[in-house]
This record gives structure tokens, sequence and C-alpha cells, in this order.
């Protein structure tokens, strides 16, 4: 497999002023070519270190791609300092440099001479010219290798990637990687992952973990020559790891508010929410999604118990009795919620967010759901263990959207 | 200067599945301790590679931090590769076991053996344990060096960096740098930035100016040898910017929210939102504060009309006259928000977030927002001309919780 590492070149980086967001698309970019990123490595302008880290790169890969230090200014050295290392000399590009030349010509404003420094390329590269901006990228070939210069900023970068030289790259993608995510809930990273055994051994699709507030995935990633075998490789393994975790998965690929929109869209059916410890997030998430008018017409957001009682019509022996964290009291506000709604499935979460709020016998991340269509009912009771409120919150929302999505199927 | 390299460690950053957010929150505040990140190296989930990158790392730097990889899985390595590399036997920490199987036994799910390995720790270093997660971090010394391994998920490992292993780096800070943020709202990065003119070309401290989310924020940064000659000259810059930018600064340093919050207890005074097109973000945002339930206690997520009859008492002919999309539907929901809830300022949020639902005389982005005290009400209409939906809900929740503000100062 062909091997390239990324170079991204900028002190601002380390400064840690500007999130690297060149890197992952290009990873992301190449990926999908069948190139492998092995090392990503950010370094500032600074020419000694420079020198000495391409050397290197270039030493044990086949692709150099590198970002940033193009431009016009004295610390911009990018191409000067790999094209020393390489031994290629550097020549103005004739067409560059009447670009930049009627760029200034066209703004009014005076020739300034360090911009006569983005106009060199070296020499017998190909030029990658800049549709956004003044300072053009090259692709240069030398002994079986190649490397390319890319300017920093991203609406620069991306285009130039995708229309120039993405192109030049094609022929050794050698395949493509696809990836395939099984979105979990409600079993965990570990157990997701001793169920998944042996799986997580294999080469190709290899299957990898994660997790990320409250779900966990597996990815699974195959590479092949084209889409279609790719997608053959990863087929079964899925059907596979699918039938192992069972019902814990609830998509694969797509997002869990997502699945929820599809099936109430699908059934027409209208869910409406009341909500005390997410505060609102629940209804936030499912209206991120352009078309949840059709879905989602009424939300509560009752914090107070008096919100509750109003709203809601939860008892106020409830209230006293068990207390607004209770079981009881999701299942009123379930019920509340659908019937002052007229929508067809009423959805609660009441608990406590943290990191106060606690009582003797009720913890910070005890946190009761109800979800109810009027004939069928579900409870689900968490205790996260956790005291972090942005947790708890995001955790009751998901877990939230998925009893729905339980009860629709 | 004291120099360091940071390696984070994880497949998913090469294949570019997510953004290395991570080296941004430690390069800014190793940054901020006098300590320069010289190179920043991601590797994949491979052993060998990243034995070789460590050790040339080890050999050039004094501080070498390294994230992820220390999760229950087998591809998580991180742990015991530098160990290896360094020679450094691994044990068990008994209080990281003790807590890894309290989580479980307090979740009654069966203990998974593959956790006993997050219990690990190098022989003889520093452990910082994790209040968000099970896998520890570690801190060590050798040979006049230091290592540390810190967990890749954010919300782990940015409180465990600020609260465990910064106070250990300190003494090897050169100084500090401080910075401060001027907050505006309203007046848009380009307009803030010409109004800041020269102070952007200050050196000690640096002013610069960023924008996010339709908020747009000067940073002041200053280097000196202690926080109070930095604060010292950071203090008169943020002084004549504030007079510059005038009251487009909301706060210095302090989120919108927060700032809101912190009113709303300051006046006693309590809070509703009735929220169309932010479909509960306001709520959302809001209740993100502990502490948010002393001022809100109700809030009505009305994205039907109907909803917005029903429990704002918003009239049908100012529906049928002007739409739900104007600023009379935007002030009697408002209006409506504060008597159904007894709340003392009631707040609207009504528009076109898109990217559909446009009309030939309401474009995506209109959206109008109404905040009253039964006294003095204030509206805003807003025209973000973007088609993006995140973009104008997020937009159009910040204009909400600035409306209140300015009503309550």
């Amino acid at each position: 497999m062909f091997v390239c590492e990324i170079i991204c070149v900028g002190t601002e980086l380390l400064l840690g002023e500007i999130l690297n967001t060149d890197a992952q698309f290009l990873c992301r970019e190449l990926a999908a070519m069948g190139i492998a990123v092995q090392r990503i490595l950010t370094v500032g302008d600074n020419p000694a270190r420079l020198r000495e880290d391409f050397r290197l790169a270039w030493g044990r890969s086949d692709l150099v791609l590198l970002t940033g230090g193009l431009g016009p200014t004295k610390d911009d050295l990018t191409k000067e300092t790999v094209c020393e290392a390489l031994g290629i000399p550097l020549a103005v590009d004739a067409r560059t440099m009447q670009k930049i030349e009627d760029y200034f010509a066209r703004r009014g404003i005076p020739f300034v001479e360090s911009n006569r420094k983005q106009a060199l390329v070296p020499e017998g590269c190909a030029v990658l010219y800049n549709e956004n901006g003044t300072a053009p990228g090259c692709f240069i070939q030398k002994d079986g290798k190649a490397a390319a210069f890319l300017p920093g900023p991203p609406r620069e970068l991306q285009p130039m990637f995708t229309q120039s030289l993405a192109p030049l790259l094609a022929p050794w993608g050698g395949g493509v990687i696809v990836s395939h995510h099984l979105r979990t809930i409600g079993i965990g990273e570990s157990r997701m992952a001793e169920l998944a055994g042996e799986y997580l051994d294999m080469e190709n699709p290899t299957v990898a973990p994660y997790a990320k507030d409250g779900e966990a995935y597996l990815r699974v990633s195959a590479f092949a020559p084209d889409i279609e075998a790719a997608e053959a490789l990863c087929a079964p393994v899925i059907k596979n790891l699918q039938f192992i975790l069972g019902k814990s998965v609830y998509a694969i690929d797509k997002a869990l508010e997502q699945v929820l929109l599809d099936l109430l869209l699908a059934r027409s059916k209208t869910i409406a929410f009341a909500e005390s410890c997410t505060g609102g997030g629940v209804a936030a998430r499912l209206t991120e999604l352009p078309g949840a008018s059709q879905v989602f017409r009424y939300g509560f957001v009752t914090y107070a118990n008096e919100a509750k009682e109003k709203l809601l019509g939860v008892s106020r022996g409830t209230l006293e009795t068990h207390g607004a964290v209770s079981g009881q009291c999701a299942f009123e506000m379930a019920r509340g919620a659908r019937e002052a709604s007229g929508a067809d499935i009423g959805v609660s979460i009441t608990g406590i967010a943290g990191p106060g709020g606690a009582t003797p016998d009720k913890p910070v991340g005890l946190i009761y759901l109800c979800a109810t269509d009027g004939s069928q009912t579900k409870h689900l009771k968490m205790e996260t263990g956790r005291t972090d409120r942005n947790y708890n919150r995001v955790a009751a929302a998901k877990q939230a959207l998925n009893l729905a999505r339980e009860l629709l199927i």
C-alpha cells in the first residue's frame, strides 16, 4: 500500500491558536482514495526543524504532503526548505506572477515586492493553481516518490486538493477504503468490544471500537480496488456483528435523532417531549434536522415542579410522595406531554444532572425516562455514576431518543 | 526554554474521523505556562511506529505528552509501548482498580476482565486520577526528563490536564501567558477588527480577533515572568478596547449564558422562553449551567402554530395576518410565556432556520425575537443571509440571551 505522511507547517498551530482542520480533511480524502496516512506532523515556521522532519518523512514514505508556509511573509519557508533538501531549484512561474500582478492592479494597491516569492515554484513540478488565493500549490516527483505543497487556509486548500491534486494522486491510490459504523446505545464500549471479540483482530476489514457521549460505535473499514469490492468485504462482518450485538445496534452509520425522525415520518406519528434535567436538549436535538416540524409540534421544558403540575398534569401527590425524580413522575410527565399536545407519543426525562442536587437516596446521575403512546409504555432508570452535568444531560437526551425509537419498533 | 513534544495516538485521527482538538487545547494551555511545543505528531494504534516516534521525541525534548490509547481494548497500547521503551514496568494502581470495580458494581453489570488493563500504571509515576472516565493518566520522570499520558476524550483530558498535570509542570514554565477575551455580540468580526485598528499590531500583549457562531472576540494575551506582571500588561489595553467597542462588549471572558444567569440571580428575577425555530436550544443553553433552576422554571417549545395559540395565547388573527414569523407573533409569544409561567421576563424566538421554509417575502435566516418584563419590551429582527440551519439556530439563541441581558441592564 502506498504510504503517505502529512507535515503541517505553522507556529499558530503549535500555539493552539487554530484548530488543524486541514489534517482531518486530507486524511479523510486520502483514505477514501485508498492512500494510508501513517503520520501527521505539525511543526512551526522553523526551517532547521522542518528540514530534519521532511528528510525523515521522505525517507520512509511514498508521498509527503505539506500544508502552510506558502505565503508572502518572511516566515513562510516551506517551499524553500523542502526544495533545498531535495536539491531542486526554484523558478518563477509566469502564470502565477501575472495573476499576482493583476490582483494588485485590480485592487489599485501598489505591488509589494515580497509577493514575488509566492510565484516561485520547484523546477519541473506540476503547478496547482489557486482559485481562492494567491499562493499556488505544487506537485513534485523524484526518485519514484512525490511531495506536494498546499496552502494553509482551508478554503484554498480544500478546492485545490479536490480539483488539482487528487487527480494526480489517483493512480497511486490502488483502491478505496470504505468505512461503516455500527452505532450502539445502552451497552458500553468495553462490553461491546468484548462481544466483538476476535473481530477486533481482523485485518481487512478492520474492526475498531470507540465511545462518545453515552454511545459506543464499532467502525468496520475495508480496503479494496473499488467501492463494490470494499463493500463486499464489509457486508458479512457487519451482518455478523449486528447479530452478535443484537438490539443494542440502533443503526449503521445514521445518527440516533435521524433514525427516530425517519421512523416517525415512516409511521406518520408525532412526538412531544416533557423535559426536566435535559432542559430542552432533546427537542433541540430533534429539531436540528430539517423536516422535524412534520413530527414535532410541542415541547415542554418543565424545570420547576409547578410547571410539571400546570403544563403536564403531574399530580401533587406524586411529587410529594415519590418526588420529581421518580419513575412515577416520569410516567405522568410523558402521559401529560402526549395529552396536552395531542401527539401520538409522549417522552419524558427527569433526573439529577449535577454537580449539585443529590439527596441521600438520590445520587447525581439518577435519571428516569418514560415513553408512552397511550397503550404501550416504556420506562428507563439510568444511574450514570457520574457528576459531570454535561455528560449526564447528553447521555439522558440520547436515551430519551432511543426509548422513543424502541417504542416505535 | 523547556521544550515539549506532543504525540497523539489513534487510528481514527489518521482516518480523519475526528478532529484533533486535544492538540489545540494542550498547545494553548502549555503556551500559557511558558512551555514551548515544538512538534505535534499523530500516529495510529501501531506499537512499532509509536515506539520509534516516542524514542525520537524523548531524545530531543524535555517533556513528551501522549494522548489517547489508554482505554480497555486491545488496540489501546500507549502505556505499554512507551513504558517498554523507557524500561519502566507497569503495576496495578489499587485506587483505580477499586474505582473501576465500583463503577461496574454500581451499574449492576458484570466486570469485564479487559478493564483491569486500565488500572496499570508505570511504577513510581504520579497517577492523574480521572474524574470523568475510568482510564487514569500518569506523569513519569526519568533522566531529568518527563513524559505524561492523558486520555483521548476531550472531556476527560481537559480537566485532568488543568487540575492534575498543569501544577506538576508549572515549575518548568519560563513564565506565564495570560489571555483575556473581550466578547462582543451584534457587531461582527470585521467591524470589530476595524475599530481595534492598530491594537492588532501590538506585540506584548498581542491582540487578535476571531469569530464564532454569531459572536466576535478579541483575545488580549501578554507574556511575563508572573501572572501579576502579565495582568498589568493586559489591563490598560483591555480598558481602551472596551472603551472603543462600547456596549457591544457584553463581557470579559464570561460566556453569554453565564452573564445572563448571573444578572438574573443578582436581581432575583425569573425567565421563561417561548421557542420556535431554536427548538429548545435557548433553554438548553441556560440550563447547561448549574444553578439555572433558581431563575428558570418553564420553557415552551412551540414549533406548531397550534402550540403557540394553546400554550402562549398567540391570537389566531396574528397568525393569519402576520404569520408565525413576524414581530407581532414574537411579541405575543414573549408575553404569553411570561404570563403562562408567572416568570418576570418572557423571551421569544420565531424564524426560518432553513434550509427550506422560505416564502417570497420571508427568506431563510429571517428571525424575530422579543423580550418583555411587562412594562419594558425589546424587539430584534435578524436577517442572517445564511441558509445554514445550525448557524441560524445558534446565532438566534445567542441573540435571545443577549436581548434578555439588555432588558435587565
